[in-house]
Formats: structure tokens, C-alpha cells, sequence
């Protein structure tokens, strides 16, 4: 992971000056990310740019951003379900559904979506959820819902909700000897991921990821490249699209949880 | 891992009747983890017996148990140091010189011993150790000690106290991006290992081993060839050997901590 880098982008300025190329009536505005993409014009530092092929329509390609390469490699780098195993993603918002995405392209052969929300399950049988689990329709712990479902546990679990509930349950329900649970969500700054040790000796695995372990320099070209070949679909992901004009209907579909990506048109 | 054998020899009976197969004055005497070998005869499940070399000395081999392979085998099958890694083994007894052991072979170039009792320190250069810290030596906690002595965090640290400090300490500095920790050790009961997600979120890998992820059966054979071959050397495990009518003495060295293993001859 890149320290230079991730501490000056948390800054927002640029590193050479520690200063901000934006400002509004004098004042600063600060770097987002590292990148401010969202301006028409932006200065980002040599080390935040990737060179893509120059055939892709940047209207596609603009969804391989933190939240689905975070999802996406969650799944296909770090937690790498073998072909025919089982896979729960806990929490289906655009981040759970790109990992179910990265399950169904690895060969999962059961992908179980859980989430609280069931307007999100018919939509998630797009992106190869094959069970859902809703917790609130069952009066015992989710954990036991799914180790009844799946003879012992899930090969691999993907937490991508920041609860840390969800964390330690998607963690406690890998199955012995091979599971592996894999924590994308950001929790809480006092959240406390609390287990007894036996249950690592039971030969489980629990990970990390940030970014799904893609270092975007180096690997994003390559994930464009998936799209290009067809290997990888991204159209699904786009659920809506509006005009600059009209940024605040995408603030209130984010809001409502409808669809899963709105494109903002820099055109309109 | 294998239900039906483990969750039987847990209980200290045969699976075919729940009996046991030893009594002394006609009070049962349960079978010991499956294999009850202090004894002269014994009768052990067709699944708790492997087949080795039948030219392998068995003075030596016997070494192979339960605390060689499970800290040989968190590091060789768990851990998997890269050549030229830094790997940190939290306790120096039998387990975390067999875990060090591992790293040696595997090619680490820094190893490093973390052990309260200095007197260990001595005997784990034998075993490829090349630095230690006593954490009674620092008024600094241990893992801001390891923090300063490699940029940043080990590359792998392999747990062998059952310590849940030590647990926390050696997940907690392992290096962001890469770093893996092992937990080797057995918990106390009411034990909890706690650590905040966004330590994982630094794509750490926690994992935990049972028996060093060996399959005895299956895997037991080779390591007995490892031995034969001379890859592996087993005598410098072995620090005393007493008649059995001296056994109380075995118990006062290790109660004393010392020396590393003591043979037991059934012949005396």
C-alpha cells in the first residue's frame, strides 16, 4: 500500500505544496481522493492516474471505482472462491452485489445474499445471487439460519455492510478447516471486532481488503480490458443516469436505495 | 478436519461402542486423544494411525507429534514465509522453536524470538532465531518495539503462548498489505480476541492452524521422510532422555522449563 500517497490524499492537497488547487471565492476547496473527478477540469498527482485503453467509453468505465473494484476484488482476489462452492455476501448494496458479481465469474456454485432490505433481492439475481436470507424473517441468529442452509458453514463469506455484527457473524459462519471470511465494510471508529481465538483454530481464515487488493496504477487498465473483451458486464450496474443539472435526483435515489449506480452526465 | 474422529476422541472411548478399552481395577480408563500411546500396548481407531517408513528409528520420529507439527506446520503450511521474509515467533518453548524451525527451512532471513524467559534465547539460535526481544527489557510495548526494528511490521508472526495479548500483539504487527499472523496457541476458555476492523481493512490476514494443518494420515508419512532424507532434524528437538521408571524426573524438567523434548524409553 502506498503511504506517500494515502496519507497526503487523506489530506486533500497535493504533496508537492501541501495545497489545494481549488478554491471558491478564496477558499480552499480540498482534494477528494486524491482524484476530484467530480469538477469538469482537476489536477491530480502523477501517482493518482491510470492510463486506460483509449477505446472505452469513459460512461462505462467510470463504474470501476472504489466501490465495485472494492467488492469485485474483495471477492475474485482475496477471498477466491474455488468452482462450485458456496458463497454468502452479507449486505447488497452496490459494493455486495460487484462481490456477488466477482463470486458468479469465479464459478461459485451457491451465491447467498443477506440483507435486511428484500426490495434488493430480485435485483441481486442479476449479479448471480442464487438464495437470499433476510434476518429479520427468521427469530434465530442469521449464523444459524445459514450454517442449517449449508451443512456447517460457507466456504467463503464477504462482508460488505460496515456492520460489525455482520462482520463477526460472517466470520463465525466459515466453515471449518477452509472457510474464508473476507471484511470489506468501513465500521464504526469504535467498533471492536470481538471472537473467541478457537475460532481460529478451527483453520479459518479472516481478511482484509482495501480497494480489493487491486493497486490501481497497475491494475485497473487490465480490469478495463475485461470490460472491453466482454468478460465483464458493466451496463447492469448502471441503473440510472441524469444530467448535471440534475445531481440532486441522484442524491435522493442514493437516499431512497433505489437502482445501484446513477452516471452524472457532465454534458447536461 | 475430521468430525466423527475428533469429536470421539474427545470423549476418550472407541466410536464402535463408546466403551473404553483400558480399566484398572475395573474402573475404566479413557483413551487419550485418540492414540493413548503411554502405554505399552493400545488400541487405537483404524483412523488414527498412520503408516511411516517401517526403517524409521522410532526414539526419534515420536517427535512428530501434536507440538512439532502444529507450530512446523503453522509456519511451513500456514504462514508460508517468502525467502528472504521476516518473521517474528511469539514463544520460544517446544511449539514456537518448531514454528522457527519452519522459517528456517522456508528461508526467512530475519527471525525473530519473543520470549519473556531469556534463558530460552541461547538454545532458539539452534533453530534459526536471529534476534530476540524480551518484552520485560522495554518499558514501550512490544509491538512498537517489533514496529521499530522493521520499518513498519513482520512479515509473518507466528503466535505459540495462548496468550491473548500475545495473540492481539502479533495481529496487530504484522505489516499492512501483506502481513500474516498464525495463531498456534490455545486460548484460555473465557478469552477474547479484540481488535479493531479497520486493522484488517489494511489487508492483514488472521488465521489460526490445528495440528499445523496437517492431515496425520495422509500427511504424517512425508514428514517422517523429510527426516529420513536428512531435510529435517529432529535430534536437536530431543534434549533428554529417561527410563520410564524415571518419568517423574521428565515431568520436573518440564515443569522447571527445560530443555525442549524428553524421550521416554519403555525399556527401562
Amino acid at each position: 500500500m502506498c503511504d506517500l500517497l494515502r496519507i497526503n490524499t487523506d489530506r486533500g492537497v497535493m504533496i508537492g505544496d501541501g495545497q489545494s488547487r481549488f478554491s471558491i471565492d478564496g477558499k480552499p476547496i480540498y482534494h477528494f481522493l486524491g482524484t476530484s473527478t467530480f469538477s469538469e477540469y482537476t489536477v491530480v498527482h502523477s501517482g493518482c492516474v491510470a492510463k486506460i485503453n483509449p477505446a472505452a467509453p469513459l460512461d462505462k468505465v467510470c463504474v470501476l471505482s472504489c466501490g465495485f473494484c472494492t467488492g469485485f476484488g474483495a471477492t475474485v482476489n482475496v477471498a477466491k472462491p474455488p468452482k462450485g462452492s458456496t458463497v454468502a455476501i452479507f449486505g447488497l448494496g452496490a459494493v455486495g452485489l460487484s462481490a456477488a458479481e466477482g463470486a458468479r465469474l469465479s464459478g461459485a456454485a451457491r451465491i447467498i445474499g443477506v440483507d435486511v432490505n428484500p426490495n434488493k433481492f430480485q435485483l441481486a439475481g442479476k449479479f448471480g445471487c442464487t438464495e437470499f436470507v433476510n434476518p429479520k424473517d427468521h427469530s434465530k441468529p442469521v449464523q444459524q439460519v445459514l450454517a442449517e442452509m449449508t451443512n456447517g458453514g460457507v466456504d467463503r463469506a464477504v462482508e460488505c455492510t460496515g456492520n460489525i455484527n455482520a462482520m463477526i457473524q460472517a466470520f463465525e459462519f466459515v466453515h471449518d478447516g477452509w472457510g474464508v471470511a473476507v471484511l470489506v465494510g468501513v465500521a464504526q471508529k469504535d467498533a471492536e471486532f470481538k471472537t473467541h481465538p478457537i475460532n481460529f483454530l478451527t483453520e479459518r481464515t479472516l481478511k482484509g481488503t482495501f480497494f480489493g487488493n487491486y493497486r490501481p496504477r497497475s491494475d485497473l487498465p487490465s480490469v478495463v480490458e475485461k470490460y472491453m473483451t466482454g468478460e465483464l458486464e458493466l451496463e447492469k450496474f448502471i441503473t440510472h443516469s441524469v444530467p448535471f443539472a440534475e445531481i440532486n435526483k441522484a442524491f435522493d435515489l442514493m437516499l431512497r436505495g433505489e437502482g445501484i449506480r446513477c452516471i452524472i452526465r457532465m454534458d447536461g
